[in-house]
């Protein structure tokens, strides 16, 4: 990795700047440019407006190259050991994927190989998959737990992603996701286990300061509407954000219970009822769209149309994790979210950026402005439309993380 | 890029080796050994039986990776000019590709891009696309003409192919693609347009050897069977293999026309009856996979089961052209075969090693066999279901070119 001093004003000049307004619109500002300061964004705009006050800054020219905000991953669960290519393998065939965790694979099988792994072990594997997104344009990523499911296991997990985002140039925004199954230990007294995570995991994870906000994965064959509700409940008790997995594989009710909580997200949503996507868009619950999922699981995508319909705002996650989406990608995320889901271009780049960012509780990333911090992504490219529209290649040329670039990929020409 | 001298012999050991032998399967070789001389591999097999007259050799050691043959691309259109991002962004918000063609868009778009284009902003333009695929894994690609569609300027692409060829590491197949779209010289004398492809395009490509193969799109809104036949067997007159695009919109019988002309490949193929792909099967045309084009396009895809059944073989294409696949990476569309065909994780790799080489009509490349050049692919991966396993960031830790290092991932770390 490539890493240069923070300290000096540095002012990237010539280029195209997206995501830098509120509003609808990418808000891109042609022959623009951007000061960094600090390692903050210090300015942006036409670059005919550049205050004079900056006349000493070193300057960077970009060559017409577009410059977006570093991308939000606002779903991933990228603490994990163990390999899952033999069931994509499987899948491949036909095989469904209910059928492959019902046989001891799925989420269980990782759970078997992550709770054996070491912490070292955990925290190498982690970094290796935040190269390749940061390498992608990532520079923000959700870490779920959820493939340990004991309670001293789970807060492993966090910790672990807490020592990622020390050693890494990723930030890391830790979820405790202890409702992501049901363990092999509880598998008679789901009562129990409900238990654990709302009188032990949540507490400690809060009381530890160890994630920021509580998810559950609500659907057919996993944790039903009233476990959500307790669950949930609990975490608002102790101030943390909420959110869950709905609608996979059936609507159990769950987005009108995360608008009553006022939660952050509702997540897949393949299937949902326009009752409760009116219920989402009144509360603000933003629908994260995970389409390397549905993709590979050969799903028909979710009701973008109705989403629009009831003004709930939309935001893309890679997904990673190594059972349904091994991606650490969002560019590609972006390409099946236009292509597959019949998103436009515009919805695909505010749903990695500003509405991730929304979906992460956390205003100050997802957009260039002054004030922000200097996460940016240069690009090989010259408009927004061709991030997606070129896949399946890295188009990321550089990138920045509080003003440092972080990956260079003229370093390899 | 990286380079590397070709001539010392060199061992590459500690590894697992994937399609080495005849058959249905991959032929993994674990615990392998390859060994690389004058830049072809010499010896391929199990470790503990390398022969003892290599002892002299340079060894390389793996780590236990995985080493595929160099990727072959069998459907690619690499030569153009202009950026049709703006019809993506059309296609995303619900245009439909062939409703943007009558506008004026799609083909003839690039048509008139390219056909003002300097031969130099080609190539470079190339080159930049074969740095990606090369990145990538691709070592040979097929390079289509059919963005100029006048004779000379048809001949003046295949050229550019061939330079492109010359200063870039990527082997460069032409096939002449004159019949690629009706040009608009010709929007009232289709006759006179196939006279143009078969009594001067042909003739001149074949005679300065400019075209390995002729190719064209048999399709709705594009050109008839008969116009098909009647080019198809100019070429064979010319003694050029025969290929066509086919069955992308609708089947118009082609498929049973390139069985009796005994043609490499019928490409798409999302529509195709049963009786064309039992001629296919029985006269050993392959049947080329393009998942990039048919989801992008939201199409089911092709009866995969039925090819299977017919006994046709699968070759899997990037289709890398600015309209409806503008992509570079193999490794993306052994994903897209894998999940959105059904195809299974064996027949994604062959279908972009030994089935693409069939389909370009050469049996000495994707695979690695004593005698066979050395273009090598060392994966991030240990088993060769982690390719599609793991997708939307690139693998390919270091690439091979008739024994050179041409990319290194690791120069980059």
């Amino acid at each position: 990795m490539v890493s240069s001093p923070n300290q000096a004003t540095r002012i990237l000049r010539n280029t195209s700047v997206a995501i830098t307004a509120e509003g609808d619109g990418l808000g891109v500002v042609e022959r623009a440019a951007v000061v960094i300061e600090c390692g903050n964004v210090a300015w942006v705009g036409a670059e005919r407006e550049l205050p004079s006050s900056f006349a000493d800054a070193d300057v960077h020219d970009l060559g017409g190259r577009l410059l977006s905000p570093g991308l939000v991953d606002c779903h991933a669960h990228p603490i994990f050991a163990g390999r899952r290519a033999d069931e994509f393998a499987r899948r491949a065939r036909g095989d469904h994927y209910l059928d492959i965790a019902r046989e001891g694979g799925g989420i269980m099988a990782t759970v078997r190989a992550t709770r054996e792994a070491s912490a070292k072990a955990l925290v190498d594997l982690a970094c290796t998959r935040m190269n390749y997104a940061l390498r992608s344009g990532t520079t923000t990523m959700e870490a779920k737990s959820g493939y340990d499911l004991t309670c001293d296991g789970e807060l492993r997990l966090l910790k672990i992603a807490s020592q990622v985002g020390q050693q890494h140039a990723m930030t890391m925004r830790p979820t405790l996701l202890g409702a992501h199954a049901l363990p092999p230990e509880f598998a008679d007294d789901r009562e129990g286990f409900v238990q654990v995570v709302v009188e032990e995991m949540i507490p400690r994870a809060a009381h530890e300061q160890l994630a920021e906000a509580v998810d559950i994965y609500c659907d057919e064959g996993a944790f039903t509407l009233l476990e959500t509700r307790t669950i949930l409940e609990a975490a608002k008790r102790h101030k943390l954000a909420t959110k869950a997995h709905v609608g996979q594989f059936a609507d159990l009710g769950a987005p009108q219970l995360l608008a009553e909580l006022g939660s952050l997200s509702g997540d897949h949503l393949e299937v949902v009822s326009d009752e409760g996507l009116a219920a989402m868009g009144k509360a603000g619950v933003l629908a994260t769209m995970l389409p390397g999922a549905c993709v590979q699981l050969r799903m028909a995508p979710p009701p973008v149309a109705a989403m629009r319909k009831a003004g709930v705002a939309m935001a893309i996650g890679s997904d990673l994790n190594p059972g349904t989406s091994h991606s650490e990608s969002l560019p590609l995320a972006m390409w099946l979210a236009t292509t597959h889901y019949g998103m436009s271009v515009e919805e695909a780049w505010l749903g990695v950026t500003r509405n991730a960012a929304r979906a992460l509780g956390d205003a100050s990333i997802g957009r260039i402005a002054a004030g922000s911090p200097a996460d940016l992504v240069v690009w090989n490219a010259e408009v927004p439309a061709e991030i997606p529209y070129h896949f399946g290649v890295n188009l990321a040329a550089r990138v920045y993380k509080n003003g440092r670039t972080v990956w260079d990929a003229s370093a390899n020409d």
